[in-house]
């Protein structure tokens, strides 16, 4: 039986600190990199920020959106991505946000967390709009496998609010009641679990006690969409630092083409998010 | 300026029917078809579909999970479904339920709604749990290249249905804001809008005057998720038939390998769903 992802990660988060690189090859980042946005420009972009992540990181989140904008030939330069943050022993948690149902839901588990998939990645994002029951095979792939999900809860954007806050039946707002059933999950858990919650850095904390989470956290936000590491800290201090992942993109891309402008934004970031997180 | 999406697709309905065929080449269906599931077994099922479709079918809807569990070797094979498919007039709903924020939703309209990609497809699904406001890049660029959206708001799952009656803010459920926010994106458009809603045929139909959505409606549930169409023309017997687009999966599949067979069954079905929507 593989170790747990959960597991894995808290290990990881105690020697090397809280720092994920979002690996962000968009079309304005390619362009500030002075490259062309085709497939060789994902790829430097890319390439450059797994190596800028090698001794800073615990983890990097490639953002599927900004491979998938060249069809196979960008899922093919994804897979590389992530074959080379591995051999590096990096983490990877894939940024693809999937949720559907029934036998599709089989199918992104198939992508994402089999052994076999040339996509297969230590832990992949999730949307819970279809019910955290529906993500059913995404969850028992996960942990039969030695990998981990993060379920969006209460992200970072402010248009996400009306939905997030919504009521549900029992009188819980939504994310609330999607921590709780992210909770149920990782009960079953031996000491601490896979399933982990998307809680982004920019908004105030749901009303849930998080140390009843049972999983980490991922933590988007920091940098260009304003979060700052103080607040991290506010809002995380009370969880054991080694269940809580930062991500942080544009604000280390930005530094970019420069290698080590980059490598040594990301040391700094990381070490910033250290002292927020004592 | 393109045709809109809404436009195109009420004048193929009037012409050729409601039928869209679900290309879901699941490892259960591949297996069904006597094949291994590998790459090859994907293409064979998923282009064997697409002839079926046509002469039967105004649409075909690829549920790209199941290329995506081949990665960049599956997302060749999307590919070229889109471009078959398209080469013979049908329409092609990606079925990717994506949603993200910012420059990742940029990404996703780069990726599915661009004429330069190799994954352009008619219209994409779109999950709605970062808000509808966060769609806005897939939403733009659907209407400035003749494409669309259809945005998951009540669907066919039970799982679904916590998030999906919490109570917003004002008093209504979230299916019910999900409904007008589309309803007002299409409020601006010349006629017919181009943002669809996802409406399950399963369940009881949304506190909502479809009358007022001004865009398609796309319908799923019917076959292996029980639904009938004399259920479907009971929920949308109200709305213009040329707005509501029907989708069979696998009960037309599940007819293979037998080509004429598959060919059969999704010309029945698409009589069947002519005389439920009269």
């Amino acid at each position: 039986m593989a170790e747990s992802f959960g597991s894995r990660l808290r290990t990881l988060i105690e020697e090397r600190g809280a720092l994920c690189v979002g690996v962000d090859p968009s079309a304005v980042v390619i362009e500030q990199w002075g490259r062309n946005d085709d497939p060789e420009g994902v790829e430097f972009v890319a390439l450059s920020t797994v190596e800028a992540a090698i001794g800073t990181a615990v983890a990097i989140k490639p953002q599927v959106a900004f491979f998938e904008r060249f069809g196979s030939a960008g899922y093919r330069i994804l897979e590389r991505v992530i074959r080379e943050a591995r051999d590096a022993s990096l983490l990877v948690v894939a940024d693809a946000k999937r949720g559907d149902i029934g036998s599709s839901v089989e199918g992104y588990a198939q992508a994402w967390l089999n052994d076999r998939s040339p996509l297969a990645v230590d832990a992949l994002t999730a949307n819970p709009f279809l019910g955290v029951g529906s993500l059913g095979p995404l969850v028992n792939t996960a942990l039969a496998t030695g990998r981990g999900l993060f379920v969006l809860a209460a992200t970072s954007n402010p248009e996400g609010r009306a939905i997030q806050t919504a009521i549900v039946d029992g009188g819980r707002s939504v994310e609330v009641a999607l921590l709780e059933a992210i909770g149920e999950l990782n009960a079953g858990a031996d000491g601490f679990g896979s399933v982990g919650a998307v809680i982004g850095a920019t908004r105030e904390p749901p009303a849930f006690d998080l140390a009843r989470l049972g999983g980490p956290i991922l933590v988007p936000g920091l940098g260009a969409q304003g979060a700052t590491v103080e607040r991290v800290g506010r809002l995380f201090g009370e969880v054991p630092r080694s269940s809580v992942l930062v991500n942080v993109g544009r604000a280390i891309l930005e530094r970019g083409p420069d290698r080590r402008a980059v490598h040594d934004a990301a040391r700094r970031w990381r070490d910033e998010i250290s002292g927020a997180l004592p």
